[in-house]
């Protein structure tokens, strides 16, 4: 049988273009506030014994994840074969330690919570920072898919003579495999820090890529503080307003319209979190990785 | 060792009334969004080796949940005795079965959820409606508290001849438990939900009241719809204009100016949900429930 995809509130678009190279059948879920704000979801679509798939990305989670996990608990409840999740972009992946004692590790957490209703996820380019794995806080199959290909094809297909930057120096190796897909130099900027909205970056010597179309690429536009301070500095040293690119938009408070007010000359992501800036589609980075786990034998070979 | 308390934010005056009563130290959990509108949560005060007393009140459930239980995590994670919750009032109780095909059961949902970070939990006359204990859905320990003795007191020392009236049939049992400690007579309404803000309800025959002051009594004042209902009739067939007390005043949407419009004399609540309306304060209530749980042997005898 189909695998059997539903898509989360604002999911639809995705839903439809996985669906389709799937070859997968689009169940409807229902879902609503009851007048207490208390969710109310319904798959109305019967997944007994079928393998579903819950699409639903994770950015702005704590609105989100209850309807999730009670969409999960009901697919399972009613009898289906398994349940998996494709969450683009995965939530709660920064708090991975206790930076000051008492400190919730909300990564940790998360997981567990998502482990307890799913038996499979699939997410792209997930913040790995001080972990190695996600094996490492999942109990779930977490299967991790790469867009650094579509940026790199995004790039070749869109800029001359591009100068890439990555935003520091952790970021290095995959800066370099998406420069390196381009045929362009890379640079990364030494970042500092010091609060949730206050980061200090540093360029590099840039003198040597000058007349190049700068690239600043990042797994994640949040605040775009780094990326604002990169654009600012740039244009002062006298090059060309730069690209903006990220696998994951989330463009908190303001972010979008202060990269823009900095001088940013195309703000560009991928289609992993819904927005105006979406211009790379990733359904086909998820497919593989999703075919795979759907055609999963479930134990009863 | 005395019991440490945290506040969840909204939740410091009970919790101030509940340490008093309890002779426990009240310690300091920070909590904020970060840029992306995810959670932060820290535990600033030690809890180790200490029994960690979390309150947070469980209406609008969503926006609070993760919240509580990234502290619940964490005070376990960093070596609490034991983790329990103070909810008054207990959110995702109603969808406690599949009314149509392919619902999603959040009160189960909900339940493993809470059960999986907690030790223990209070919580004040929960919506056990087609349920016959907390039991059935929790899998942690679950007090039960009583805010009717509260609701009597509070009718006795406001209210000269009053007639008790209950929403419907099924909280028969309860309404009589109020009245008859106050002495007075009491009905009870019959109720046709036809939707989420569509009541139907019918007054019993009122004549032999007369001259009584009407007073409404419900578990949970949400939409509020059967309330209006009824004060309007009330108010039709010329009775004084009613008392509205409920035990968990929820006022979705704008229930509590519709209320008011209808004609309701007053409106009272509990603290369990913090409202103007609240009047009786029900930190008594909940006081030798949470003592017991707090004193508990740990398994260190």
């Amino acid at each position: 049988m189909k695998p059997l995809m539903f898509a989360l509130p604002g999911n639809g678009e995705l839903t439809a273009r996985l669906a389709t190279r799937l070859d997968a059948e689009i169940g409807e879920l229902e879902s609503r506030y009851f007048p207490d704000r208390e969710t109310y979801v319904r798959l109305a679509t019967e997944v007994r014994d079928r393998s579903v798939v819950l699409v639903c990305t994770l950015d702005r989670p704590d609105e989100k994840t209850l309807r999730l996990l009670f969409a999960a608990d009901a697919a399972r409840d009613l009898g289906a074969a398994r349940v998996g999740l494709v969450a683009p972009y995965l939530g709660y992946m920064r708090q991975d330690k206790r930076f000051q004692s008492g400190e919730a590790v909300s990564s940790s957490s998360y997981a567990k919570m998502l482990s307890a209703s799913l038996d499979w996820m699939v997410t792209i380019d997930p913040h790995l920072h001080r972990r190695s794995s996600m094996a490492e806080i999942y109990s779930i199959t977490v299967t991790v898919c790469h867009a650094s290909p579509k940026l790199s094809g995004w790039i070749s297909q869109h800029v001359a003579d591009p100068i890439i930057i990555g935003p520091d120096s952790e970021s290095r190796q995959w800066v370099s495999a998406v420069a390196s897909a381009v045929g362009a130099p890379f640079a990364t900027l030494d970042k500092t820090r010091h609060g949730d909205r206050d980061v200090e970056i540093r360029l590099p010597n840039m003198e040597r890529w000058r007349g190049r179309q700068p690239v600043l690429v990042d797994d994640i536009i949040s605040s775009g503080r780094t990326m604002e301070a990169a654009i600012t500095q740039l244009v002062a040293l006298g090059f060309s307003r730069p690209i903006i690119i990220g696998v994951h938009g989330l463009f908190a408070e303001d972010a979008f319209e202060r990269l823009q007010a900095a001088g940013a000359l195309q703000i560009v992501t991928t289609t992993s979190v819904p927005h105006p800036s979406n211009q790379i589609d990733i359904s086909d980075v998820l497919q593989s990785a999703v075919s795979d786990l759907t055609s999963a034998p479930t134990g009863k070979s």
